[in-house]
């Protein structure tokens, strides 16, 4: 079953990625490399994974780390149940580690075994967990088209250039100038073939892989105008920003649970699509009984609040394994989960009925669940 | 009696100090122009506005913002107590109400009276709160010297110029660039005049002061590297940002207040010198018993700690009165304040002594004062 993203590449192009994050965080003044620092509890370079992870025609996401920080990130991504993600060692220079992380689909001496070459690859930085899917199709679009693609963004302050006395030599017209940001993408090859012709200059003192693709292949990537949620965590106040917009992004979303067939009843499906006008929601169908994958990687993902809606008589053993789940997961330790139990009561579903009996061992339950941080709450929704 | 800032202008100038306030906020995606939005409580203008008025040697401080948020700005100044305000109305465009700013020490149509003509003149963001005395200096000493200066920083992302197909046309190399950034400080002249001689275009399209002085009065600006604290509120993340910054600071300062002379206890003089090489310390020397402007102006700066050494007899009235004062001041409905009372018993000293009566009475004093989030500690210091 294929989770989250049920949308094919765009334009049916085989996608993998590759993640630089072998910086060292000078800028963040903390001895802890940015990509490292938690954020809720969190290292940032995980939510950057599972923003990739999410997307599911990202068939390889590589994460190239600096030799010393191989095993942390192994571990990370072991903790946060990661999938088809690649640890490749970098390079002294970000150049360097992106070519490190690029090799393993064309060179066998990098990894344990060689990955599948895409047609497009993306790289994005490890230390801009907000990106959304939105602008990773885009971009990979553009680069199908053009060989290379890149996303910009307005400057937020006027560059200027200095002199060798240090004062003004001039500013730039800020309109006819743009900074440029990640993700980018290219076409595999023109990337590779910019990467082995480059000198060890550009490798040691260049930052830009558009620069890279325009120098060597002569191809002139595709601006695309991005999202102010891009943004890179480079100072110890964007740690704060990014702390903080996690925070109101865990109160903004829901996870709709469903064993409701459409036929029985529209109301199941209906409630997922009302609720996503308001909220980020989330919906799989599923058999709580079955201790789901999907599930798994939704906790993984640190939702915090389930809608469970179900059209059979309530059955404690069910709510009592996701409960269990959801304590295995650890989410509760950083936040209260609230799961709400909806049940629907259609007249031609005979098997259902709730009685005081239930609503009793219901309330006893939750006052159970309540210990461990899960707040649980019963609806009934009659259906005429 | 001079506050806070105890240095003299920087090379004997005299200075004051436009800070444009008109903006839309466009870029924050709310109703409310950013300078405008509260932080901890507190609009952004008015930390800007105090980080201008803790430094003595500036002497007015020009606040322009558009006609429709005069009446706010007006009430913000009263509300926040902040002194050497004047408010001076907008033009529709950066440029436009920096300009207005300078005329009202120029012209007379733009104020009630002429405002004194500075030698320096500082152009300072209402949205950049966390500026330094240090960098404010700096900046103002090189522009007496080469008539204007401005800060910079490092470019956090690579820039690049587009086609007009929308590619990449070339990618600037990111160390020969800098960020400018404010605060930024000119010889009055000078900047009035290139004012006076920009086109319409400038005004209108125009967003650096430096190449202002560079086009019109060939002024080459002096480049002054600034601090990472530099920086611009310009997304919703940067409100997020400011916050947690102005909460971890609040918890990093202390108020020590002192009625003891130096020849009677050097320690009185000690305790501050040891804690500023722990936290940032505000010393004032002042009687308890005189209603201080002093006292009243570190208020307005929401100090949250305050540490008062003394070395006469308790009195609880002075205490109760200081206690009235920072009740008044509205600090302790936001966060617990902090009263430490330090009591010197000093050999030679001999009206001083506390019993075991004080003691009761202090505690019951601290009891009622917690009613009120003023929590009142208490420490005995016997010097032999």
């Amino acid at each position: 079953m294929e989770p989250r993203s049920r949308g094919a590449a765009p334009g049916g192009v085989s996608v993998s990625a590759v993640l630089p994050a072998g910086g060292s965080g000078e800028r963040l003044g903390g001895a802890t490399p940015k990509q490292f620092c938690a954020v809720q509890g969190r290292p940032l370079v995980s939510y950057a994974v599972r923003a990739m992870e999410r997307i599911s025609w990202i068939s390889d996401i590589i994460v190239v780390v600096s030799p010393e920080n191989i095993e942390t990130m192994k571990t990370i991504i072991e903790k946060y149940g990661h999938k088809r993600v690649t640890v490749v060692e970098g390079g002294i220079t970000r150049h360097r580690s992106i070519f490190n992380g690029l090799k393993v689909f064309a060179e066998n001496e990098f990894s344990s075994h060689l990955l599948q070459k895409p047609e497009v690859v993306i790289i994005h930085d490890a230390v801009r967990p907000f990106v959304e899917e939105d602008i990773i199709s885009k971009v990979v679009m553009a680069a199908k088209e053009h060989g290379a693609a890149g996303a910009i963004r307005p400057l937020v302050s006027t560059v200027i250039a200095s002199a060798a006395d240090g004062c003004l030599d001039h500013s730039l017209e800020r309109a006819r100038y743009r900074a440029s940001e990640m993700p980018q993408a290219f076409l595999f090859d023109i990337i590779y073939e910019a990467y082995q012709q480059c000198t060890d200059y550009d490798l040691d003192y260049g930052t830009e892989c558009l620069h890279l693709a325009l120098k060597y292949c002569k191809t002139k990537a595709k601006l695309v105008e991005g999202t102010a949620d891009l943004w890179k965590v480079t100072y110890k106040r964007d740690l704060y920003a990014a702390e903080s917009i996690i925070k109101d992004n865990l109160s903004q979303q829901v996870c709709v649970v469903t064993n409701v067939k459409e036929t029985l009843a529209q109301v199941g499906f209906l409630l997922p699509e009302s609720l996503k006008s308001q909220i980020k929601v989330e919906a799989i169908s599923i058999s709580l009984s079955k201790n789901d994958s999907c599930l798994q990687n939704i906790f993984s993902g640190q939702c915090y609040n389930f809608v469970c809606v179900n059209d059979k008589r309530w059955a404690i053993q069910e709510t009592q394994e996701l409960v269990d789940m959801l304590e295995k997961s650890n989410i509760p330790l950083l936040c209260p989960v609230v799961l709400i139990l909806v049940h629907l009561d259609i007249p031609e579903n005979n098997s259902f009925s709730i009685g005081m009996e239930d609503l009793t061992t219901m309330k006893k339950f939750a006052r159970e669940t309540k210990k461990k941080n899960i707040l649980v709450y019963g609806l009934l929704i009659q259906c005429k």
